[in-house]
């Protein structure tokens, strides 16, 4: 027979940890989803169903919750805590990523906090043998500028009906993950609110002349500032606004009034790298898998 | 034949809306989901397919679009003018309900905004021939305490395993709609603001012995504050967070390491209403529908 | 002071209930969501936080396990023994909702079985002391006509731009509920199964001239065939399908490439009942609230 | 400056297409979604805003709705058409990648459909320069065997309290996609129910004794059987159904009453491939990108 097992993994996906410390009056709190996934070698199980090999998912969901009682540090610690000790503990596992998303709170009292939706932290830790990396980022982060966007000078084929654009809006919900250099960090809360400011403030200061050059400006600007990192990866959707006609109803229209649209939407996805640094390394690999 | 037609309405539902001031230099955002109902003699489209007294949804939409051209204003300030408009001008319409949610952004720069997840803001207006009624409210306001809340005293049926509570998380989405005395108002936006900050304030402080007690509570609260307001309305989702036993892995957990739970969950529901006001006018058929 | 607590009802939402029937070799699946609420002489816990009178949610959730041990029969049967037993064994308990839905899986095999998505089947059973009453109904029942469907002959006021519509797309997701003249039945699967087939030929047979008479022609045509029946609800949003302009790709569009739309839509709802019934007696508070 | 434009495409996501054959009395029906990505030249837009090599993503919109008037007739053919058109007649662009969802509805008469839910036809289609390739697969196709479901032996770490299960339920959620040799095929559709239906029949008769056993025995059935594919990928996510424990109610629990769980679940995921073929060549970048 000629057929063969490749790449596979596994794991428990999307643990809801809430962990709260409880320093004198004042709480504080990490609310996280974490997903695990392992690999190594697991052919037993495919072929045979032999587990021998195998760590229930359970057990990986529990060890999730364990760590969380020693403390869950930053997101990136407390998953090289998780991916290290999977690899290091068990025989068949030579690969492990552990993926975390930490949903926003705002404090509103000493032990009272106010869900917010600006933008959930992400870590994506890979120990792969004995090395390591870390890629942070950010997703649902929406941004809308409501001028200093056009769209001229684009092809114009046999189905091209759209007018340029002088101003319009640019409105995009961000998805970005920026790799780190070295799988440690003097502060890696610092340096997630430092990146993440730049992207904010590159997307607004940006005169845009396309939703790519606003990509690659956020990239840009990313690496310029942060030496501790050598790549980012941007997904753009360009969620259209659409100036609605009003001539009609005999009102003029002056960029005021937009229906926002939900699907299609365009979707602009690209790298931004520092030179020399391979664009698409074993620590993704799919640069379009976020 | 012994078959009638009932209650009936219709309508355009989830307009999206998106409105732009540019006040020179400083642009201002209304990011608005407007749906509109309209109820009235149309027994003949739903018995013959006679819609001579049928005024399109598309032409509700295109009136949505077209009064937020003359300026938003408050929403339910724009929300009145859409009802009286539809029962002004159209003979067979005796009612109108529109209802409109507005999605948060805070600004980033004179033309840039960010997304924010902290609540939407509601409102609910309903005109019925001469009268008109409006219900504000927020949906989507997501609060948890660390502490200050308990459960117990409860039953105890054949059913009930469930251990006393001494000190537990308590976390809701908080769902509410108050009702105002009148459809006006010298300002609906600070009165927002502050019905708001009431609802969270009281969430706070109360030490919880129940959901339920912090429901009215929060109820309690804004009417004791805003003598505008008549009657508010309250869903408040339990959303569970279960301490993990750790001891299997030889760690305590002295209520610092929780799963949050998806569903099952806890639902409270309840009006809370100023003396001799009806608890369940025609502003509300059903008190649950929110 | 004013302040006075109205209605108010809680209960354990969402529980996720799968049973098995082992019929020797041949088994048999319920998938379930059963949602609890609950209302009485609930008063204590809301002003005072005294809970003596309130059975927890999770005793209602154990409960609702317990009793699928029994056996789930049809779920109008499960729902009413779940809604008796509370109002039967809680002295605080006047009135019990249970609500159920259905998850459709179709037959693979002896002990094997695929999802399906042809709509949802829904029992909503209400106890009210010695009163009690059941509403089946269907969610998410997506129907679609290529033809037989016009729009003509509607009101044209100054925000109407709509073109008449002589042959379009008419397509719906179905939410209908219909309440039972009494809460037994000799078959409630066999009833379900005619209930839901005439609303979907009826909606099949209509030549519609508006969604309106669609919705009218499918309650009159169950309460018609069956008289056990007293009342249908219905709630069909308009899922608008709109032919795309291909002349300026030298293409004709003889009504065959249609943009389908998301947002917004049309929403039709309306109440059809036996002359003499209340058409919104107790069982719904609010027509509205599917 | 050492910052550089790494990978990157954009494109038109999520266009709805509805197209309707009309043949004479009777109507056929595709219910699509169609996203197209394109990459090639791209560098002047992202560095400089200069857009003189980018088809608008309005045009790629536009592009699919005009090819739709021309006839479907498969979703791999249509794919195909389309991503060779991007290449072929635009200078910059040197690969596309058309992925459609095909909606499935189920016929009621010449020309009324209802939707059903059982799993959502996939075509990828890639063309990279003179090269071209299909991935065809399924979407949300939702499979449960109530009993022939084991899983013991596996590994006892000091985070592992999972009981072994001599008898569980096994469901899932497949998500599959098939790569084919060629980038064609004498009958696409009669393939994919061929080969959809070696999926359902593997997983119904397969005892498993892993989830991992019963991935790799779905990919070995399809590549055993149908010679144009040359590799399978599986994304298995482990549905978890619970017994409860009834015994504090007095009841039993034979495998009889089961809590279905949402999060957290197990994920699994694998490549089945034919030996000799590449498992992870360009046609997926990263085979985890479904």
């Amino acid at each position: 027979m000629d057929v063969r097992l490749g790449a596979n993994r596994y794991g428990k996906a999307e643990c809801r940890v809430v962990r709260v410390v409880r320093d004198a009056g004042t709480h504080h709190l990490h609310d996280l989803t974490v997903s695990v996934a392992l690999a190594g070698d697991l052919a037993a199980t495919h072929l045979h169903g032999d587990n021998a090999a195998v760590l229930p998912t359970d057990s990986q969901k529990n060890t999730v919750y364990a760590f969380a009682a020693d403390g869950i540090g930053e997101i990136e610690q407390y998953g090289l805590r998780l991916a290290h000790h999977f690899v290091d503990t068990q025989a068949s596992i030579v690969w492990a990523r552990v993926s975390i998303m930490e949903h926003p709170w705002q404090r509103l009292g000493p032990h009272s906090f106010q869900r917010t939706g600006t933008g959930t932290r992400v870590a994506v830790v890979t120990v792969a043998g004995r090395h390591a990396w870390v890629v942070s980022g950010v997703s649902d982060l929406v941004l809308l500028n409501t001028t200093d966007s056009a769209f001229v000078g684009f092809v114009r084929d046999p189905y091209t009906t759209l007018p340029e654009a002088e101003d319009r809006i640019l409105a995009t919900a961000v998805t970005a993950r920026w790799r780190h250099a070295q799988p440690s960090s003097p502060d890696w809360a610092a340096a997630h609110v430092a990146t993440r400011d730049l992207l904010v403030r590159s997307f607004v200061d940006t005169y845009s002349w396309a939703l790519q050059q606003t990509l690659f400006a956020m990239g840009q600007r990313v690496l310029e500032h942060r030496p501790e990192l050598v790549e980012v990866r941007l997904s753009l959707p360009n969620r259209h606004h659409v100036a609605v006609d009003l001539a009609p109803f005999g009102r003029d229209n002056a960029n005021e009034v937009f229906r926002a649209e939900d699907r299609p939407y365009g979707l602009i996805q690209g790298v931004v790298h520092r030179d020399g640094v391979p664009p698409a390394d074993e620590a993704w690999e799919d640069p379009w898998s976020f």
